[in-house]
């Protein structure tokens, strides 16, 4: 057989340039629509490749983005790794502390920054080691503050289009993404050009997002993050393409699709209840739509059943992380579950993150190692291996607490079923240990929530001379509510639902829970508040 | 990124045996139906593996079948690249003498062959250069003629279960088949892990067959040519999966369809007249299919169009051959053709052999190797690559006919459109090269059929010396036309559809056409015949 290597110019050259160069590229850049085609924006790509080329960037240099989802940003992600260097797009919403980490840790040669955040990165600078050379992408008008910086299009007019893609090897890097780093410092992903094409192939299957070239695709996960390769899948698939620039509004994102009538969008699910609530008001035509594709973080049943009854498409969950390339299960109804199935059974399959993809393999283990059942049950840490999966970090290699025997360990907590369903119960760090049982935090949280008085819960675990660990929740009422309901009520609400070791001994009434900032629940600083007023 | 390698096992372990293990598998075997599962089947592969093993198979060593499409072939094909062998299916229609050169070329260890085909192989034995160990797969119950081989459910009743796969480079042979050597002796293709597992991804792709695991998978290619590698692609992406065994009659087909109802087909375009004829006679309910996908020969238009508006499904042609690992490009509309297009629009393209499938690159070339533009017009050879496209036949390496700069050479003359739809034009072989240009000998006996009295045409190149070569037509006419049809009226016919240049200097009216062994008209015979008479 040939040994055709798996690079990304195999996706680009023979496919988004020549087979589907009249396919569309919508762009909202600043308030308006930029149209352009698949063929214009290879065209558009080899000359920003020869730019590079004659700015001094070489094969394995690493090229960075800071720029939200538009046409030059797409540009750049196919001129990248096709002229060998190494994108790196950076996420736009760090801090800029940690952008200035990241830049760094990547030791990037170049940035290509959006006008509309030039402001942005002057923030980061005086946190770099070094100075970066700087490429303004013209996103809007004002071109007084661009200073020094180099400007895109007077780079593309006058560069020579490369017009041949230097060889490079399947195994070679082509483009990296850094975690959110909510736990420590951000992490470095590379992804090779074979890992892309094979992840690029997986999102055109009938079983998992179906990308193909009669299809239109939003793209709502934002080109800042890599990891997902919406732009590489497009490409290959002869897809075409709506890039929503940084509106993720619930009107900004019902306005592209009246407008250009996708058939797939693809997203977090975190964004569901707001489009839900903004289509609830306004009734915008969403009827192109055929399926929504969410990963990111769990979507509540009722949100995904309004929007299959009330809208009108599915909504899909897939389970992903920076690790895994965006893609590691993709959560379809087996076959034997049709359309008669009952609400509950539908629920259980659209509440949970689905099944592994092709080639990506999955398995639950306890703290010693041991695979643990696929009964629905057993829990364990999410372990994942797979040729789109990361088995070290950039510069840190191997660490053991995330990489084990070739797999990738999460840090969720998961149960997997008969069928190979995974469901994420806890993240590893949340759980609560209590005499060798493993308490969800988030099952109590959510048993909590569905009492009518209670606002916000947290549930965490607090050290115990006998169990080793016990779950204390933190409840916020309703303020009318305050004065009626006790502790000791809302446990016997959760005995006559939980098992009994899952009930709390103790809850706490607060009036408010400590935040990230992020908005998510602080539960370490609520760790350390219980755990000192126990010892 | 993780260096998992792209295997065999890697589409079986976790897949058909973990996650699908449910899934039906059902097969004909004699006249009944034998119901299985993709649990029940890997269980049964792991005991052959080991009873391979302890009859002395080694990794790489070549095992054939001589086998219907059944349940047990199914076995053989996932047992044997798993533990590191080669599968060989052997193409049950060949003549005993070539079965037995194939046999010896490949240097086979073994042979499992189902017990109503060893009277066959019992022909093939004495042209063997050395006898082979024989294991009978008990499709039919008469033991009585199988002498010395060994019985394959007591193998499998016997043996130890090979529990874990041994591990394989996936660059290592997994199959392998040989072209039907209408042209000379049969060449060898040996599809690698690597190809293998890529081309069971294709499988799945939306935009191709669209393999998933809901789908029901009629597979009427049969398992003897493994080449397709449609069992590869049920186990990766959970396919049930129903095997005709050898009744590939329209009547045992149907009866198939309505028993099992399978969603998807994928088979033979010659096939399709008599499947047609079939359902107007005896209107099956052929309801459950979806699609069917047919390579191998064109698909006349009307043919197609019936399957759509009579019987209620879509045929999709392909293009494939040996040594494109049966999937070369897959035909469906483009995506601004939709349903409302004209019946000329939609028969184009569904008289095309379709776009190349992704990581496939095609291109047409002149004599002189020099790249034909896509303008639906210009004519060339037709040359293909890709990760799953041969690159040499097995022991014969890459010779210059059939291989240039790493492109396969198919011998098929195309043209391809601004779209990259591909349309076969002739064979190489069979073009007449006339004065520089390129004259289609299908296109000029398609117009020829178009006149009522001609029964059968065939047009080939007689030497000229003026333009090196002229087209000379044979027509069989009519029996009650024979005396009042000229050649000369034939001509004029001609020139009111053809060019000029393209209408044949001579038409001679014969009898009859000479014929090879398989029924097509034996062009080699007649261009003999009369570039004699001319000289």
């Amino acid at each position: 057989m040939s040994e055709f290597p798996l690079t990304i110019p195999a996706l680009i050259t023979p496919r988004a340039e020549k087979l589907f160069a009249a396919r569309p590229v919508i762009s909202r850049v600043g308030t308006g629509l930029h149209r352009s085609t698949w063929g214009e924006v290879v065209y558009r790509a080899r000359r920003l490749a020869g730019a590079l080329r004659d700015l001094g960037i070489q094969p394995g240099d690493r090229v960075a983005t800071f720029a939200g989802s538009t046409h030059r940003h797409l540009e750049v992600y196919l001129a990248v790794p096709s002229m060998g260097a190494v994108l790196h797009t950076v996420n736009i919403n760090l801090a800029a502390e940690q952008v200035a980490y990241i830049v760094d840790h990547a030791d990037d040669a170049i940035v290509l920054c959006d006008r509309s955040l030039l402001a942005d990165w002057r923030r980061v600078e005086p946190h770099l080691s070094r100075a970066r050379r700087l490429v303004v992408l013209p996103d809007i008008d004002d071109a007084a503050q661009d200073g020094d910086a180099l400007e895109y299009e007077a780079l593309l007019a006058a560069a020579e289009p490369m017009a041949a893609w230097p060889s490079v090897a399947e195994s070679a890097p082509a483009h990296t993404s850094y975690t959110t780093g909510t736990t420590g410092l951000p992490k470095g992903v590379v992804y090779s050009h074979r890992s892309t094409v094979l992840q690029s192939f997986c999102t055109g299957l009938a079983d998992a997002e179906g990308l193909g070239s009669s299809e239109t695709l939003l793209a709502l996960v934002p080109l800042a993050l890599s990891q997902v390769g919406l732009p590489f899948a497009a490409a290959l698939h002869g897809t075409a393409l709506v890039l929503p620039g940084r509106d993720l509004s619930p009107a900004g994102v019902c306005e592209l699709v009246e407008k250009e009538r996708p058939t797939v969008a693809v997203g977090f699910g975190a964004a569901l209840p707001g489009l839900l609530a903004h289509w609830r008001d306004r009734r915008p035509d969403l009827s192109s739509l055929r399926r929504m594709v969410c990963g990111g973080s769990p979507v509540a049943r009722p949100v995904s059943r309004a929007f299959e009854v009330e809208v009108g498409f599915p909504i899909v969950q897939v389970f992903g992380m920076t690790e895994t390339s965006g893609h590691g299960s993709f959560s379809k109804l087996p076959a034997d579950v049709g359309g008669n199935a009952s609400e509950e059974t539908r629920g259980y399959y659209a509440t949970s993150q689905g099944r592994p993809l092709p080639l990506v393999e999955m398995r639950i283990a306890d703290d010693a190692g041991a695979e643990q059942p696929w009964d629905g049950r057993a829990m364990g840490e999410l372990q994942v291996r797979g040729p789109w999966v990361a088995r070290e970090y950039a510069q840190e290699g191997s660490r053991p607490d995330k990489f084990m025997d070739g797999w990738l360990r999460t840090g969720d907590v998961a149960v997997i079923d008969e069928l190979g369903y995974v469901r994420i119960v806890d993240r590893m760090k949340d759980l609560v240990k209590s005499a060798g049982e493993w308490i969800s935090s988030l099952k109590v949280e959510e048993e909590l929530l569905g009492h009518q008085a209670v606002v916000e819960a947290a549930v965490v675990a607090v050290p115990d001379a006998a169990a080793g660990e016990r779950p204390l929740a933190c409840v916020v009422l309703r303020p009318q509510e305050g004065t009626t309901v006790t502790g000791d009520q809302l446990r016997e609400f959760l005995a006559a639902r939980l098992a009994p070791s899952w009930v709390p001994d103790t809850i706490e009434l607060v009036a408010e829970l400590p935040k990230t900032s992020i908005g998510k629940t602080d539960k370490k600083t609520l760790r350390a508040r219980y755990a000192e007023s126990r010892a």
